[in-house]
C-alpha cells in the first residue's frame, strides 16, 4: 500500500476551492478577452535549447528537466543545452514561450498582437509556505513589429481594472511608473551607472524595513557616497505616490521643470499620455497612482511599469504586474518585437486571499438536486432533471433512494442552493416542491414551470448583489 | 541566433484554430457541469513513487520523469520508485491522479464523487502523425463508497450525448456492452479462461480488417480448436448492432434465453436497467445501441463499456470511451472505490476532426473592432469601446490611427464580425456607424443605442442558428 499524496510544492483543491479557483480563472479570462486578446496555449515542455537561451543563473537553476524512460537510460551527454542538458524542460514562465511563439509564427500572426495565456509554469522553488513549483500565470501581452505606440501601456490598467474589479476582493490600487523617467531623475541627481542605480534602488526598496535614517545612512555612506541633498531628492521621489489625476499631473510637470536630460523628459511624456488614456478609458482617479519606487526587472523592462496592491492588504505585495519592453524575442529573430504586457500569478494570489479570508470556498457549481425517495420515481426525477438542464440549469440527480432529511443534508454541505422534491402526491399532479436552501422558504409548482421559477429567483439574487455592489 | 520550434509530438495552435479549440473545452466543461461534476485539477507532478504503483510494461515506458536542476547533479540512485527512478514524473492520464485524489482526500470527500478533470495528460510515443506526447483528456467518473448503483452507468451515454449534440460534429453513436455479460457469454460458448477470452477477442477485432473467413479459421484451426459452431455463435455476437431500444431489449432477452450462467445473467440484467434509464433521461434511439464487440480494457473495466463513434467517420475509432470498474484505488487504500466514467481525448479528436473538414476556425473571440481615423478621436473611441465592454462585447480598439480600408482588412482576416466607425461627422452627432462583416450591411445609429443594436444583430444569428440546428 502506498501512501497517496502529492509532491511538495504543488497546490490542489477539494472541490469548493476549486470552483472559487476555477471562478477567479473564468473572471481573468473573461475580461481578457473582453479587450480583444486572443487565447495562445503552449506546450508544457519546451526543448531546453530552445527555452534556456537568455536566463541564466537563478531562473537556469530553478528549471525541470523533463526525460522520457529510455532518454534517462542513454547517456546524459547527447542532445541538450550543449552542456549535457536533457533535451526537454518545463517552461518557467510564459514570456519566453511567447518569444518563441511569436518568433517561430510571426508571418502568420496580426501585428499588433494581442495574446492572452492562462496556464501553470514550473520552478524548482525551495519548498516554503506562499512558494510553489507549480502555479498558474494569467498573462496578456500586446507584441508590435517593429514598433507599438505607447497607447497600449495605457490599455493595460484599463484591463486590470476590469479584471480586479471583477474579482471583488477589495479596493485596490494601479501603481504607475516609467523606467525611463526613472533613469533620467537618477541621472539627475548624479547616479548615472545602471547598476548603481539597481544597487540604490535595492537600498531604497529597504525603507519600509529599515526605516528612512538607515537608508539614508547607507546612501550617504561609504558605499555609495551619495551628497546629502541628492539623497533628500531621491527620498523624496521614491515616498511620491499621487492621490488623484490632477496631482499626478502636477508631479511629472514639476519633474519635467527640474529634470535636465532626454530620458527624464521622455519619461515624462510617456507617463502623461498613458494617465490621460487610462482617464479615457474609464478607470476611476481612485484606481491608480503614480508611485516612483516601482522599478520591476531592471533588466528587462524599458518603459511603463506596472504594480497592483490591495488598498487594505499592502503586505501581500504586487498582485498583478508588468510593463513595456523593447524586443521580445531576440534570441530567436532579426525582427524587433517591442510589447507591453503583465502576468496575474494567480496560484499564488489565491494562496494569500484565502489566507487574508479574502476568498471563500464557493456554493457548489451545482444549482439544484433533484431528490428521489423511491426507485419507482426514478423515471420522473430523471425527467425533471432532464428538463432543468436542458434549461440551463446545473442539476445533480440522486440516482439512488433514499432519507430525504440525508440529502436535504447532502445538498447543504455540498453548497447546493434548490432541492426538488418529487413524492407520490406530486407525481399524480404534476408538480414538483422546492426548497431553497439559501432562503430556506419551500414551494410547490407545476413541473412546466419550474425552471422560470428558479430563474427568476436566480435574476433576484443577482439583482441583490448588483444592488450592494 | 536560436531556431524557435516545439518539441515534436505536441500541438501548439494558431489563435483562430485556439479559439475553436477552446470552444469545445468549454461545450465539455458546461455538458459536465450540467450533469453535477465537479471541477477537480491535479498536478501534471506527481510523486513517481506514487504514480507507478500499478502500471507496468508499456506505460511505464512511455513516463517522463522530471528532475530539477539540482537533482540531476545528484546520483540518479536516490529517492524514485525503488529503482533508481526520479522522484517526480509527468501524469500519462487522470485515472491514477484520481485514484491519489480519491484515496488522500476520502474523509473531505462526499460520495458518490462526481468528479470532471480537463487537463494534459504526457506520454512519451513514437512520433507520428495524430499521436502526441501531450494531449487534453477531459473525464468525468462517478466514484462510490463501498458500492455504486448501476444507474450511475445510464448517466454516462447521457453525458455523452449532451456533449457530442452541442459539439455539433455530425450524428454519433453510443456504443454500449457489459464485461460481465461478454464473460458470461464466451463462457457459455466453452470459452472460459480469462486470457482466452482475451485472444479470442483480439482475433475478433480484425474482422474489419481480415474479414470474416480469416478470423474463422483461425479460431477454429490449431491454435484456438473452437467448435464450427461456437465460432459461429461468437461471430453472430460480435456483429450485433441494435438499431432501436427495442431491438437491444429483445437481443438482451434472447441471450438470457439461451444463457445458462450467471454472469450472462448479471450483465443482461445491468445492461436491461442502464438502457431503459438512458432512455429515460431523453436520450432519443437513433443515439445509442447495443454492440457486443465492444472490451475496452480487458483488466480495467468490470461491466457496463462505452465507445462512441461519429456514423459518417467510423475509420476514426471511438472518440468517447469509458466504463464501469470495481476499485478505483486499491493500490492507495483499503476502502472499496468502484466507479465509473468516461475519456475524451480532445487534441487527437481535434486533430482527426481538422483532418476531416469537421471543426473550421472559429471566427474571432473579438465581437467589435473600434476603429480610430485620427488621434485627435481617440478618447471618444476609447468611450465607445469602453461601453461596448460594460455592455458585455469583446472590443479591440485600434490604437493608432490610419486609413479605415486597412482597419477593414485587419477585421476582416481577424474574422472580427462588426466595425465601428467614429468620423468627425459621428462625433459631432453622438453617432457611431457600424459596419457589419458578415451581412455585409453598414448602418448609423446614436451611440447610446449601439450596444442594444449589436445584442438584437447577435440575437438573430443566434436565432438563425437555433433554426437550422
Amino acid at each position: 500500500m502506498i501512501k497517496p499524496r502529492t509532491p511538495p510544492g504543488v497546490m490542489e483543491l477539494l472541490p469548493p476551492d476549486q470552483i472559487a479557483f476555477q471562478r477567479m480563472l473564468d473572471v481573468i479570462r473573461r475580461n481578457y478577452e473582453r479587450f480583444g486578446f486572443l487565447p495562445v496555449e503552449t506546450p508544457v515542455m519546451e526543448l531546453s535549447e530552445v527555452l534556456l537561451t537568455k536566463s541564466g543563473g537563478e531562473t537556469e537553476r530553478q528549471v525541470y528537466f523533463v526525460q522520457s524512460t529510455g532518454a534517462l537510460g542513454k547517456a546524459s551527454a547527447e542532445g541538450g543545452a550543449g552542456e549535457g542538458l536533457p533535451e526537454l524542460a518545463l517552461r518557467f514562465d510564459l514570456t519566453v514561450p511567447l518569444a518563441r511563439y511569436v518568433a517561430e509564427h510571426e508571418h502568420e500572426l496580426a501585428f499588433p498582437f494581442r495574446r492572452y495565456q492562462m496556464q501553470r509554469v514550473y520552478r524548482g522553488e525551495k519548498n516554503q509556505a506562499g512558494r510553489y513549483r507549480e502555479f498558474y500565470q494569467c498573462d496578456i501581452d500586446v507584441i508590435g513589429k517593429d514598433a507599438l505606440s505607447v497607447r497600449f501601456d495605457a490599455e493595460i490598467p484599463a484591463v486590470i481594472h476590469a479584471v480586479f474589479s471583477e474579482l471583488d476582493i477589495g479596493a485596490f490600487t494601479i501603481q504607475l511608473n516609467n523606467r525611463k523617467l526613472m533613469r533620467g531623475f537618477f541621472e539627475a541627481q548624479g547616479v548615472a551607472d545602471d547598476e548603481l542605480q539597481a544597487l540604490v534602488l535595492r537600498e531604497v526598496d529597504k525603507l519600509d524595513k529599515r526605516g528612512e535614517e538607515h537608508v539614508r545612512q547607507t546612501l550617504t555612506g561609504e558605499g555609495f557616497g551619495l551628497a546629502a541633498d541628492a539623497v533628500d531628492r531621491i527620498m523624496q521621489f521614491v515616498k511620491f505616490r499621487s492621490a488623484t489625476h490632477a496631482q499626478a499631473l502636477e508631479a511629472l510637470d514639476a519633474l519635467a521643470r527640474d529634470g535636465a536630460n532626454d530620458a527624464l523628459a521622455q519619461g515624462v511624456a510617456e507617463l502623461r499620455e498613458v494617465l490621460d488614456l487610462v482617464r479615457a478609458m474609464g478607470v476611476p482617479e481612485s484606481g491608480y497612482a503614480l508611485n516612483f519606487s516601482i522599478a520591476r526587472g531592471l533588466d528587462y523592462y524599458t518603459g511603463t511599469v506596472y504594480e497592483t496592491t490591495l488598498d487594505a492588504y499592502p503586505q501581500l505585495g504586487s498582485i498583478c504586474s508588468g510593463g513595456r519592453y523593447d524586443n521580445l524575442a531576440s534570441q530567436y529573430t532579426k525582427s524587433k518585437l517591442p510589447g507591453v504586457g503583465i502576468s496575474i500569478g494567480l496560484t499564488r494570489l489565491f494562496f494569500q486571499l484565502q489566507k487574508a479570508g479574502l476568498v471563500q470556498a464557493a456554493g457548489s457549481s451545482v444549482q439544484v438536486l433533484v431528490t428521489q425517495m423511491d426507485a419507482a420515481h426514478l423515471p420522473h426525477c430523471l425527467a425533471v432533471a432532464s428538463d432543468l438542464r436542458r434549461a440551463g440549469f446545473n442539476t445533480e440527480a440522486v440516482m439512488e433512494p433514499g432519507k430525504l432529511a440525508k440529502q436535504f443534508k447532502y445538498a447543504n454541505r455540498a453548497g447546493i442552493r434548490f432541492v426538488v422534491v418529487l413524492g407520490e402526491d406530486e407525481i399524480a399532479k404534476g408538480t414538483v416542491t422546492v426548497k431553497d436552501m439559501l432562503r430556506e422558504d419551500q414551494f410547490t409548482i407545476a413541473r412546466a414551470e419550474l425552471a422560470g421559477a428558479l430563474r427568476v429567483e436566480l435574476a433576484q439574487a443577482q439583482a441583490q448583489k448588483d444592488a450592494r455592489a
